[in-house]
């Protein structure tokens, strides 16, 4: 009983938590179809914890994170276009979130063909909005 | 200043979350190099919200993750002997915590071959000890 009053009383903050954090994930597929690669690196925090797992851990803020996408996506056929799907966002207490979901490009041959995957955001609620603070994608 | 003050009063506790989950880690290692899968999954929290994120996503509680593992690794030979290393704790408020690390398995041939990868769990602290309530394995 204790527990769903406590639930009810949480459900609007979750609630939000999950609309914010799927706003973020529309606009970030809508910055990788513009070509836009720093507004899309934006949104993980900048600081030097901020973690990246994919074949190797990239570590730091914005800048490396930048890099990493700039090296591995440099040109308009190899970002293809981007679709997140699956989405499914946790609360993890009032300021931090675990986001899962498939990630697909659809790109020509040219570009490496289509590929897709999976990812794990953990997502943090700062002053200037959520940020990725860990993202793992395979 | 007061960030300072802050981290300084909450220092024993973010200590102590990454020496238990440390301390689960280790104990995990050591489930699996016994061949005992039903400890090693009893480290998940038993609930359906649970997810493990590999090439395709399990969800369930403890009987699903079990399930997977002895689906994946029905032998001893296929279990080979786990070592986790590089391992990074990082608090997530005072409830939830991320764990990243490299896996590795030394195994036969005829067991599959060394393996080896990254994971990403998300834990939280519930009344029988940390759980992992997120498990991504690339």
């Amino acid at each position: 009983m204790l527990r769903a009053v406590l639930l009810l009383a949480l459900a609007p903050l979750l609630f939000a938590q999950s609309d914010e954090i799927r706003a973020l994930l529309k606009n970030s597929e809508a910055n990788w179809n513009r070509g836009d690669l720093a507004a899309f690196a934006a949104d993980y925090e900048d600081a030097p914890t901020t973690t990246f797992v994919g074949r190797e851990v990239t570590r730091g803020g914005v800048a490396a994170i930048l890099a990493r996408y700039q090296r591995s996506y440099p040109t308009a056929e190899a970002r293809g276009e981007l679709t997140f799907s699956e989405i499914e966002v946790r609360p993890l207490g009032e300021n931090y979130a675990l986001a899962l979901g498939r990630f697909s490009l659809k790109r020509t041959v040219a570009g490496g063909g289509d590929a897709a995957g999976r990812f794990t955001l953990v997502l943090h609620r700062t002053p200037k909005g959520w940020k990725i603070i860990h993202d793992h994608s395979s």
